[in-house]
């Protein structure tokens, strides 16, 4: 009992360092940029306020729980932009490689009766297949925009980011996964891409 | 349909400033203080990871559910730390009166069928008498105590609590909602607390 409870706080005490991932998206105000820990919390806040935004075989709470885990492995790899040019590499062999030894290791501290049920939601998530990752996916890639938008152009400006690179990396995830929600976003969105 | 998403999303864009509500616990490298939406995020972790704690008529998802939203309020009232002189006004009928105030503007940002149940899920947090949210309220005390031990004392030094207070405001809460953890914890806080 007491050296399955070390486990447990030793992986809640190593989550901690998620707090202290710095990502490309400013908070709302501006004022500074959003760290991964409290970024996750935001996702799992959307996904309770935009449930009515996901098809019927989606499980909310599956998918709370997925946003909550998604970014553990950044604890290791760091945030990599999806507007960077690494942003690029997203889902090719070497990133999935890194994310994967940072799985390994992380969700390793746990008891394996726990740390395998957590990492199969990752993994299920990074996979982006079953119904409630791709809704998961479409909130990850909603929330930048709303941050961008509220800051006066955040991440976007930092990186050049035109309507056809918008649409390519955030517009196709979240039509896919909330199609109202992302012709909604292109409303707001015309003031910064007249052509999107 | 606009104006309903246009609400959401002014909801979850207010929510954002939870992130610059700090709180008295450092990070668990001693780093800086914690904010309370990163706070949130983890204590959601905290309910994922240690749900074998849990009675057997707690709903997780429903734990994860109150984790989320249990600070919101603090947007407007800000974090009252426990073991300040005015966290023992934590339950006072001003303090409480504050905070409903705070959820009927906040909760108030949503449309009404999604703001109704999310709030009384913040009531039933709050009146911490469910076995869900007896459990909640266990984490949110538990989770303070293991970042006090990993910085050298945090918010123990800074208000010099001792072992009869920390009983009462930390003990009895945890005890009730999760009474294995915190017969562990007493022998982790043996080391600061000879006498607990």
């Amino acid at each position: 009992m007491t050296e399955r409870l070390d486990a447990q706080f030793a992986f809640l005490t190593e989550a901690d360092r998620l707090k202290q991932v710095i990502r490309a998206t400013p908070l709302c105000d501006g004022s500074r940029r959003e760290n991964s820990g409290e970024h996750s919390w935001h996702l799992a806040l959307y996904a309770l306020v935009l449930a009515d935004q996901a098809g019927p075989d989606v499980n909310i709470d599956r998918v709370v729980r997925m946003l909550i885990l998604h970014d553990l492995v950044e604890i290791d790899t760091g945030d990599v932009p999806i507007h960077s040019a690494d942003g690029q590499a997203h889902g090719s062999a070497a990133v999935a490689e890194a994310e994967a030894r940072a799985a390994d290791r992380i969700f390793g501290l746990l008891p394996e009766d726990i740390g395998v049920g957590l990492r199969a939601l990752w993994e299920e998530f990074e996979a982006a297949e079953t119904p409630d990752a791709v809704f998961a996916k479409a909130l990850d890639r909603v929330q930048p925009v709303l941050h961008n938008l509220a800051s006066g152009g955040g991440s976007w400006n930092d990186y050049a980011v035109n309507a056809r690179q918008l649409e390519a990396r955030v517009g196709t995830k979240v039509a896919r996964g909330a199609p109202a929600l992302w012709a909604h976003l292109k409303g707001r969105l015309r003031g910064y891409f007249p052509d999107i």
